[in-house]
């Protein structure tokens, strides 16, 4: 049971965003240029790094519904995704992103966990300044998010099948904030 | 030195923000409501629940600013700032507040360690729903703060003197783009 009443019963971090709609609205437009940048990263990269982060702070929610929007474009490579949650080192991946996953992995213990060898060593496999910064702040931006979701103990569907439809929606339209509307979901199908 | 070359000699946060506009935005806008609102919680709580989060992250950056804030909130009364992050249990604050940074606490280590019965205290002492999400909020968002300054390294002034201007200036004008903005500081007092 969430711990304080959302006066909705949309899930996971939703029932939150709808809550509080001003502060929802600088979270999804963050949200927006962080996970959907076609600056450098891509954004199954920006999602990966999200997933992995969310996996790590043993996220439910937010690891199920940023793992299903990576799937969205990985091809339906859910194996993929899985691969980088249990041993990313050994994925399918560019050894650039492994090297930011590695920094990434340490921005969720904290910020002064990252070395500067992490840092030369992802700038040798090709990192920009704009790839580290990014990765960074997807990294501590979904340390705040996983809190926020588990800190207020926000409803968590356990059903994985419910979450590849909204997946698809935001791998199409984004994190604007119709997907943090007040309403309710208007179908069961409509998903997380 | 800072991990990325942020093309700017600006210090903390200020050096990744001019180097992002585009997420310094709505990083900044998150910042002006959730420490400015005047619903519920009041500025000081806001600034101090954030201090004390960022000291037990460790980032001297941002305890060390948002502690000034506090103090401008607070009739410049250090040592209760002090007094909070070292022992809020002994500090001159309401039962309240005692209870909301027990509950932050907790977010700082991951949200699944806040408590129904955290919860239960805090309500008992007349904390509202809104008082709650804004503690958890501010708390996850201090998470990712501190680890956006740290994980890249930026900047910070040791001189603790530097600290006060700058904080009044929030403490007068808010977290607005204004203080986010890509110049360098015009005078060597215009602090940090």
């Amino acid at each position: 049971m969430p711990h304080i009443d959302f006066k909705n019963d949309l899930p996971g971090i939703r029932s939150a965003l709808a809550f509080s709609p001003q502060t929802a609205e600088p979270l999804g437009a963050l949200a927006e240029i962080l996970l959907r940048s076609d600056e450098g990263l891509t954004r199954a990269e920006r999602e990966l790094i999200a997933t992995y982060v969310s996996y790590l702070n043993d996220c439910f929610y937010c690891q199920q519904s940023h793992g299903a929007i990576a799937v969205c474009y990985l091809d339906g490579d859910t194996e993929l995704v899985e691969q980088v949650k249990k041993d990313y080192a050994h994925a399918a991946i560019s050894d650039k992103l492994k090297a930011l996953l590695s920094i990434a992995a340490s921005v969720q213990k904290g910020g002064k966990f990252v070395t500067p060898e992490q840092i030369a060593a992802a700038k040798e496999l090709g990192a920009t300044d704009r790839d580290i910064h990014d990765t960074v702040l997807i990294a501590a931006a979904f340390c705040m998010f996983n809190r926020y979701v588990d800190g207020l103990a926000a409803n968590t569907p356990t059903d994985l099948a419910s979450y590849p439809l909204r997946a698809q929606q935001i791998a199409d339209k984004g994190y604007g904030n119709h997907i943090f509307s007040n309403k309710q979901p208007v179908h069961e199908n409509e998903g997380v």
